[in-house]
């Protein structure tokens, strides 16, 4: 017998016949003797509706009320499928996150949950009880509905697993796993059976959307097993889990575990900055106060003139924020001219296996190459490389690479 | 400066539109300097997809798990009403009924509120505030949502005003006030400046839908000035008051205030019921324990054969149930035939004046008389005097009683 949490997102609740198959998948956990609690998502579309409305209200709307208006569709979903476990002879109910509470930060729209009390939850599942939990929100210390930013549920059932002590923590979503790629670029991509919290923390970060972030970051820190897998086909999915649980020979077989990309970058480029101390600062001091986030940096020095450019990527979104503040900026930073360009992709592969093994980037870079395929700009971590290239390369890109690191399933039955 | 209590139901939330003019509405009463307090419904046909979606989901629903799913419409545009007065340089914040709490009884779809800790509100809007409140549901002392029941809106704001001791509670809908019957069957009909709250009582059970029954006599107890009036037009509407805040002279001038009618009853004959003690007891009391509300009775006395008929009135809703339970009681009841007619409808007159004024009951009876109308059932209280007749001859009726009793408005122009 073992203690699961099950999450259903958006696609999985969407309408009732949905949520009876939802009501259908959970019943099966607990007819095996397992003690659940789900977190539900609001129903496809209902959260862009309610989006939607609070900015017809005014765009400048208030944070506060704004959770108040979202938060209600999880809330839906959650009586919902109480009711739907309920005619399926489950006993169930629906506790809301100021029902328990979960405590969250003050930051509406975007709050972090500090704090949750599974006493309550505990109880009720070991009482026999299905405890239907919506996703994405909780309660400030002042007792205000906050909400936890879009994709949230994700990491509302991750913490909720953490607190409760649960074995595992299911995400069951539109896609049956996490693949070595995007199956719609690379037909012959391959589930994979396991991955670690690292690596999937950093295709999360590159692109990958099978999982939010901040949900991957905190079950690595609080070790709590995550599996993604299918709402809609009943076959196992992939666990996510710490590298210790990897045994070496899985984990040797592959240099690289998988590959994302970004189409959602723009290149900024500050031609004939002034070499002298402080200028770099001056670039990016304001960025970050505008809560810009930066990612690739690439420094080009003109030893004859002295002037350097500087080259960075931040979020399209963010873009016309970015060039906005940097305008302001010009005098203070010193600099010629601004360029942009959002026809760029940002191309990653990652694996814990190139700790301990050269040459990952060196195979990167003469795979690029050798299909003529132009680099903007570089950066590393510990266990990824990633490049900038130019837009219209990213699927030519993600397939050559995909075949050189041995990614490609043996046949297209994947 | 007044202490004010606008109710908006779901017409005038209707859509963003709406809401920005009920915020308008709400506006106008702060720019004069009043403290308010705005209750809201669920915009228009948002608790039927609610109630749609909990029905497809179970017809057998948990009442628990229905609140937390249509308690939902009114949370949502009680943040939409909120953001819209920020964007109107309002102060506003909304409260939902567990932030208060408004406490209810644990009778969930169908709560009775038992309290409301007013405090918070009180400060909020002497703080200079609108406070703006989900109607419909509370919380019950188990920390659960409950809803009031269809309609429930009014009462939440009858008794939030007396809470607040507010000096006034204001209904808006979708008509400018009460009119002294349906102005779609009677053009001449008036709109009435005031009423009492015994009449506008009557008048709301006999048919009369312009505010929910139970909010009346929650206003009636509590002594809440009430006015019913246009959320799409600026005019007064009618005043709903304590009978000794009218004037003799306004009191006087009218016999009868209002007419209305009810097409929603059935009527059941059981014939040849045993002239015995407890026979009509071994009716009545397996319909009471069914729930259901017998309204008129008549007892036909055959003296030769020492039988009786028994004819009365029940809501078309509940007949089946009715007839069901009656068939199961016949052995006990002992009577020959049951027979039941829908094509009746109940027409009442409702007037305060005619405590002092014999003759209103004749001048209804010989007026039906005159135009060949049959009455087949009577039922009378202090105030008002009801018929039951044919239902195609509803409209006939009304008219000629409103034209008898002296209603019709002097031009075209009421």
């Amino acid at each position: 017998m073992a203690r699961i949490v099950m999450k259903f997102g958006g696609t999985s609740m969407g309408g009732i016949d949905r949520i009876r198959a939802v009501a259908e998948r959970v019943k099966g956990e607990v007819d095996k003797g397992n003690d659940v609690a789900v977190i539900v998502s609001a129903m496809a579309g209902e959260t862009d509706r309610l989006v939607q409305f609070c900015r017809e209200a005014s765009s400048l709307y208030d944070p506060r009320e704004y959770d108040v208006v979202v938060a209600s569709g999880e809330q839906v979903s959650s009586g919902l499928l109480a009711i739907m476990l309920q005619s399926m002879g489950v006993q169930a109910r629906s506790w809301m996150g100021w029902q328990l509470p979960i405590r969250t930060s003050e930051a509406h729209a975007s709050a972090r949950i500090d704090d949750i009390d599974a006493d309550i939850l505990c109880k009720a599942i070991e009482g026999g009880n299905v405890a239907v939990i919506p996703g994405f929100q909780g309660m400030t210390e002042e007792g205000r509905v906050a909400t936890l930013g879009r994709g949230g549920s994700d990491t509302s059932a991750v913490a909720i697993a953490a607190a409760m002590k649960a074995d595992r923590c299911d995400i069951y979503t539109d896609v049956d796993g996490v693949y070595t790629t995007d199956p719609r670029i690379v037909p012959r991509a391959r589930k994979l059976a396991k991955i670690t919290y690292e690596e999937m923390l950093e295709l999360a970060s590159v692109g990958a959307k099978v999982l939010q972030t901040r949900s991957v970051g905190l079950a690595m820190k609080c070790q709590v097993p995550l599996q993604v897998l299918s709402s809609f086909e009943d076959k196992p999915g992939t666990m996510i889990v710490d590298e210790q649980d990897i045994e070496d020979s899985e984990m040797e077989k592959q240099l690289i575990t998988g590959i994302a990309y970004d189409k959602n970058e723009a290149k900024v480029t500050l031609t004939s900055v002034a070499d002298k101390p402080g200028s770099v600062s001056a670039i990016f001091t304001p960025l970050a106060e505008a809560n810009v986030n930066v990612d690739m940096i690439v420094q080009n020095f003109a030893r004859e003139t002295g002037n350097t450019d500087v080259t960075f990527t931040v979020p399209s979104d963010d873009l016309a924020k970015s060039l906005d503040v940097l305008a302001k900026a010009k005098d203070e930073i010193g600099y010629r001219e601004i360029a942009h360009d959002t026809n760029v992709c940002k191309v990653s592969v990652v694996g814990v296996g190139m700790r301990s093994h050269a040459g990952v980037a060196a195979t990167m870079f003469q795979t690029l190459a050798d299909r003529g395929i132009n680099i903007m700009a570089i950066t590393t971590s510990e266990i990824k490389v990633s490049v900038l290239i130019e837009e219209d390369y990213t699927e030519l890109a993600v397939r050559v690479l995909h075949t050189a690191y041995g990614l490609d399933a043996e046949d297209d039955a994947a």
